[in-house]
């Protein structure tokens, strides 16, 4: 955690976002934003994702966009990879964070990755194998990410066990943290509360736990908070509510990052962000888009009277 | 409660919506709504406000919308009043239920209903003993709506003990019910969770509490869960998300009902209604409008796969 930061944001748009929209933006665009937003104090921010550029052309710079990321200071720069190869380059380039993405649904798992959960995993084994043997990407962490976790378009309802189970297989593996994700906007906050609470009771409290949700059902930030009430302390979002999933067809963007920040700030949870810088990353981004809508609140409805950022305690 | 509901969802948009935009619904409009909505299981609707026509047309017809309303089976019938000769109209008229609405801001409650919170709270007292003297009326709930409870758009931030203070005062002078209400749209979570705690500490577990929330900043069915996890068992929402304030500048609509319907039976709540027979509803109220937006991410997203309502614990 970043110091003065309470809460850590995670920057989806770059990754989640634009993979899901028609506009390809350009690497000099991508950077535009990339630099607005990291100036505004968002401490971490997913810029690209390492699968073949045939399957989303809109992430074919995603080595060019690291490198030129993590020359930007304090800025923690994390990228996707759906499996070995995809997380090898995306340490060549230079990624502090490698997210390594399985589904807990073995329907979605096929779909999106094309092998078994019990495939990815030895997989990840061997993304963690490689990371330990190459002394240059020993401090780069390795996020285990858990899609589908709440539930799924092809087999609809998860088994909390099954959740569980991959979590401790994950950590077992050598995962550094655990992204557990709402892929498909399926999740409710009482869902939430209820696997977080036994997550952490599974894993214990000192394994770095994430969560991304999406807004699908106007239920995102609901989310967010009954994962901040059980204690978690990452959350990823997307400026504009850009987002989405290509494999999950209804699939709306992830929770809106001014959105949640402006949520933490109120709550007292420091962020680090300036909201005004936030929203002129936001137009930046917008400027580039070709018709795609962006979402959220607090873009049109601002401060409320007497607001103040959270302080340290 | 009604029977075999967990949660009251209280439908807002036939007052808090419908009194905040240009379109003027006609009698039987209302009443086609009503009657599609009540249809689709929504046990208690606010269906106007007994103000003076010249300040809100769109409420003038308000007595006959709550005469006819109340002849629909089973259907809880409420509406606003902000002052003695309201609520003897809205009584006479035949309301279940009369909302006399005062704010914890002194400034608000100035602007809103033109005295101070003390001439408000002699003014609950002698609309409790007229209830009272009046065998006909016996039976009307008299709730006490606590305007801008989190935050004022005139004086800015509302100090937790004045709603204690105001809550105790309106239960004192009769109030058989508090509702809560975010009015401007300034309400977060942790807010939330801390004053509902605070309440019912203060006036204890056996006092109906009602929360109103609008979705300004995104945070409403946020607001909403934490209200529910403190044990807040009453909700206001509006189809659509129609709605706002039009004292209060910048105020978009409440929290959607059929968004909140989906959150609670996702999470297992009992709400009596059927959401497929609710997006009906909303169509209905949707083809009268002239232009004005409606809100929501349930209408567009529908039902996950697998999706079960919730039944008896």
């Amino acid at each position: 955690m970043p110091e003065g930061v309470d809460v850590l944001v995670h920057e989806m748009g770059l990754r989640d976002g634009l993979q899901s929209i028609e506009t390809i933006f350009s690497t000099e665009g991508k950077m535009d934003w990339i630099r607005a937003e990291a100036e505004s104090g968002v401490p971490q921010l997913q810029v690209g994702s390492f699968v073949p550029p045939k399957l989303l052309p809109q992430m074919a710079d995603s080595a060019d966009v690291v490198r030129q990321a993590i020359q930007i200071p304090d800025l923690v720069v994390s990228a996707l990879a759906p499996n070995l190869k995809g997380a090898k380059n995306a340490m060549e380039a230079g990624a502090h964070q490698v997210g390594v993405v399985m589904s807990i649904s073995e329907a979605h798992n096929m779909s999106n990755v094309r092998r078994s959960t019990k495939e990815s995993l030895e997989d990840f084994k061997r993304i963690v194998e490689y990371r330990d043997s190459n002394p240059a990407y020993n401090d780069v962490c390795l996020s285990g990410g858990m899609a589908t976790a709440f539930g799924c378009t092809i087999s609809g309802p998860v088994s909390l066990p099954d959740v569980m189970r991959i979590a401790e297989q994950l950590l077992k593996a050598g995962a550094n943290r655990l992204n557990v994700a709402d892929t498909v906007g399926y999740a409710n906050p009482g869902q939430v509360r209820d696997l977080f609470t036994e997550l952490y009771r599974t894993v214990g409290r000192d394994v770095a736990i994430g969560a991304h949700f999406h807004d699908t059902r106007g239920l995102g930030l609901a989310n967010a908070f009954a994962a901040l009430e059980t204690g978690v302390r990452e959350l990823d979002a997307s400026l504009g509510g850009l987002g989405g999933c290509p494999y999950a067809p209804g699939a709306s963007g992830n929770i809106v990052t001014e959105d949640l920040v402006f949520m933490l700030e109120s709550m007292g949870m420091r962020t680090g962000v300036d909201l005004k810088a936030l929203l002129k990353a936001r137009k930046i981004m917008e400027c580039q888009l070709k018709g795609e809508p962006t979402h959220g609140t607090f873009a049109k409805a601002g401060l409320p009277l007497g607001f103040a950022y959270a302080s340290a305690a």
